[in-house]
């Protein structure tokens, strides 16, 4: 993680949480930590044909050491290709199965054609750490929006580094925005353990807290937008992006919570039932620069991750307006007196008085703004000058 | 309102309540009382150009008194027209801001072709009563069904007079039907202040009493039915308005709530939430005659409100019959014990065996007779005979 | 019902209740017994020419004796024919009025050519009983499931006899399966009044303890199934028949409860109102075999009794392994610790990680499995494996 934590930590400074090997966390245990510092495949004349400097793909993930001159037939057995992506080095682990190899483009299998191989894993599995990162933008109220991307696929572009990337962006623009509601929480884990140990180090606070969120993965290739349903359908989450997805985009995806597939899947969880959508680009293993080497720096682009951030924070702003509102008045109120009320086109508000008497008419306390968007078929951002004039005005005050 | 007064009471007696300008009502206050003897506009000839004896739509409704010999050009900016209508007078009215004005038919513009006017409005603007009227007639039961009505728009027929019109003749048919369940408000105000001022003097009762209502207004034009939905979707006036024209009607229109623009607006806001819809022909803004001075006698029809009358008095008719009822036994009854089941094609109760036996089986006391027609897929009064022949022989009681 | 009795008992041990006349029954009282021991019409040569011993569909049910010589014409008056089925003899029934009569083939007519006919039938009407079927498996829970089925059309075959018989082949099977949880309660009534009498002397039990059932009648046509809806459209037994039929029929029909016509009259009355549905091959009154004599042995086939069979004990299966179940677990678990993670191709469990992972993702004991089996669109038995193997592997736990 060292370039990644380098690289984030000029945007934002995150709080980096080290985790022991053997800490168990609800159904696991967190691993040895594997290290590497060479690896390669030596034909007869000495050639590296598979060398780790090149790519750290080249190496299963979590290769236990290894060192012997081995037969073309034995090394083929620990060699993963790709035949359908052949030009390119597949990704691939070996979490929770004692075992080395290598990956190669398959259209490279032609350079194997020696009987006799040397190969060397100079790898380590050793008591260590997990380490994840995290970080709080405190809002005026403790209930949170959590923000999850994943720090673990190493030379991965969109389904990895995009990630970290578009949610440090993300927190350096919320620094700027003042009187904040919510408390952002942002976190940097390894996928799966990594979140399974963040959940298992803070259940309480984030059952209790959390109202929203995202895992962020994905958003930097140039396809258009895609949507992971969090598990319950009518979910902050899910209404809100869907909405601004709806109001801003003609062509995106919607993907039901059964093709989730990243760490949702934990936050979404029985145990845990926290509302965790994530809004994508291309969304993983749906594209076939998927975990191979072609999900490179030239796959993503800086005006993808940019597109992705805005509409991130069009998806925040939406879920730091959405009140409750109660209306302060029996029967509508004078308009003209708070000079709302359009004698030419427009009043001073910037709001129709149309639209200010449609919202006040459903200011109940029970229905939040984004649901009266939907009755008005409006975009939510086209109600927040009538929301504005309204409480200035003292016509409606927040439901608590 | 004389003659208005004078007419109506003619059919029933309807108790006037006077509220002094100055009265505080929510955010509202009762304006001083607009009077007016005469105004008109004189040419260089003396020639009355305008004259207000000719038609009181020619002066703007609360126009200031003026008097005075002004140019032409200043004249024009105290004229309105709509050269959409050319051939109607517009009405136009100037209460929240304090100006005077005439309304003109647009190609009449030509007449003023003089440089010089005589203009005088001799009106009156001066502490006086915001006049409005109430009649009830007691039913069975505290609940209420409200009937309001607007008496504002001087001269206009289809978007005014035709309300109170319809209104007073369903009053009428009411005091001849006998053991009536609900009690039935009627009330003639001037639009939204009237209404304001009305709900401000009888909020709590309103609340606690009103089951159901309607704003009468559009009753006498030659179009098919509208029915302005009131603001709850399932309320009990939209489920019964909108059974009745499904099955009496192939062509009606149904308009969202949002296109409000009569006392609904106040009838159903928040600190009211009373559910009032509105069952119209042509709905107001939606006609070309409306608001100006072809809305009169010759546009609407007699045969057109008597039908909307009897619109009315078939969903009040609904209404009071819309019981939920609890079967007295267990199992379906012996309906040939009560010579309610046909050996030949129709029972002695005029209903069929089927029906009595469908509508038993959802008569759980939780769901009321519009339901269980609803769910039969017939007209609620195809189940009249149904019901009665069911409660005279207690097989069924109603539910409290 | 002594031949029926007799094979019936043959697969179970049915427990015989006898209901004297005159006992009281909600609305209704059990009838004198009928019995009869010959009925003929013979014309002048002497000839039976309609003959009760070749069958009993010729006497009108609950004919009372007669015993004359009458004209023709008279005879005419006590003959109920079918044109619209000329072949075929219908049956008919006069229980609530006293009458006595004959049922023939409309096309037989022609042989009753002479002038006078020496006419007997020799039935009793006396105090007896009214006798039905009871046959209880008891499971682990208390709660029951009820098959219902009828005994009381003599010699019809879809519309009768292939219910009881369907029945008792239900309860045999259910016999061998171990660790049944529901108990079943198998009943063989009278239709209507049997059934009534059935509910009178249950009420408590039967309200109290039934969870869902069926009515078996019309199980052996050759036709599609067809299912008649239970009342309440969210019911137990609406949700997994329409589930099964759903996935394992290309053709079927669904019928509203409106057109019940068997006991789950009774059993979904209001006072009652247990989830009772029917599914059948063809619907009664819905076939022209229906109520004649030629719903006979021909019409039915053993092929189909089986099929519908084999699908009461798939809907069976279905409630019974329809659980809501919880998640033992805070996050997933780690699937490969329990050899439930494909490494190949499939699990050593037979189910799919998907699928237990999705499972899991909703054993949050608010939904059963059949809710599951729907979000997932699967059947739900291909989720059995999944749920056997998360139990077993105590990684989650049946709600109570």
């Amino acid at each position: 993680m060292a370039l990644e934590k380098l690289i984030l930590s000029e945007i934002v400074k995150i709080n980096v949480h080290e985790i022991p090997t053997g800490y168990k966390a609800f159904d696991w245990t967190v691993p040895m930590e594997w290290n590497i510092k060479d690896a390669f495949v030596e034909n007869s004349s000495g050639e590296r044909v598979i060398d780790f400097k090149n790519s750290n793909l080249h190496v299963i993930g979590y290769s236990v050491p290894f060192s012997g001159t081995i037969s073309r037939d034995e090394l083929l057995k620990h060699i993963i290709t790709d035949p359908k992506n052949p030009d390119s080095i597949p990704y691939a682990t070996s979490y929770y199965k004692e075992a080395w190899g290598f990956c190669l483009a398959h259209d490279d299998l032609y350079k194997l054609c020696d009987q006799k191989y040397n190969v060397s894993i100079d790898s380590s599995l050793s008591e260590g750490h997990l380490t994840y990162g995290e970080y709080l933008i405190p809002g005026l109220s403790s209930k949170e929006i959590l923000i999850s991307s994943n720090i673990c696929h190493p030379s991965l572009a969109n389904n990895e580094i995009s990630g970290p990337i578009v949610s440090s962006f993300l927190a350096k623009h919320l620094l700027g925005v003042s009187g904040l509601k919510y408390s952002y929480r942002f976190v940097f884990v390894p996928e799966t353990i990594g979140a399974i140990v963040f959940i298992h180090k803070n259940l309480c606070d984030l059952r209790k807290n959390v109202i929203a969120g995202y895992t962020v993965t994905c958003c930097g290739d140039r396809g258009p937008f895609s949507y992971l349903m969090s598990k319950h359908e009518h979910s902050l989450v899910n209404r809100i992006t869907l909405h601004i997805l709806r109001h801003t985009e003609s062509d995106y995806k919607v993907y039901d919570f059964l093709e989730r597939g990243s760490d949702e899947r934990q936050y979404c969880s029985v145990g845990v039932d926290i509302g965790i959508g994530s809004l994508m680009r291309s969304k993983y293993a749906r594209y076939k620069e998927y975990h191979n080497s072609s999900d490179n720096l030239s796959f993503i682009s800086e005006d993808s991750m940019h597109g992705t951030l805005q509409k991130y924070i069009k998806c925040i702003e939406a879920i730091e307006r959405n009140d409750c509102y109660i209306s302060n008045n029996v029967c509508e109120p004078l308009l003209s007196k708070y000079s709302l009320y359009e004698t030419t086109s427009t009043s001073v508000s910037g709001a129709s008085s149309v639209d200010l008497i449609n919202v006040l008419a459903f200011c109940d306390g029970e229905h939040d703004l984004l649901w009266i968007a939907e009755r008005l078929q409006k975009p939510i951002w086209e109600l927040y000058d009538a929301v504005d004039a309204l409480k200035q005005n003292g016509l409606i005050r927040a439901a608590q």
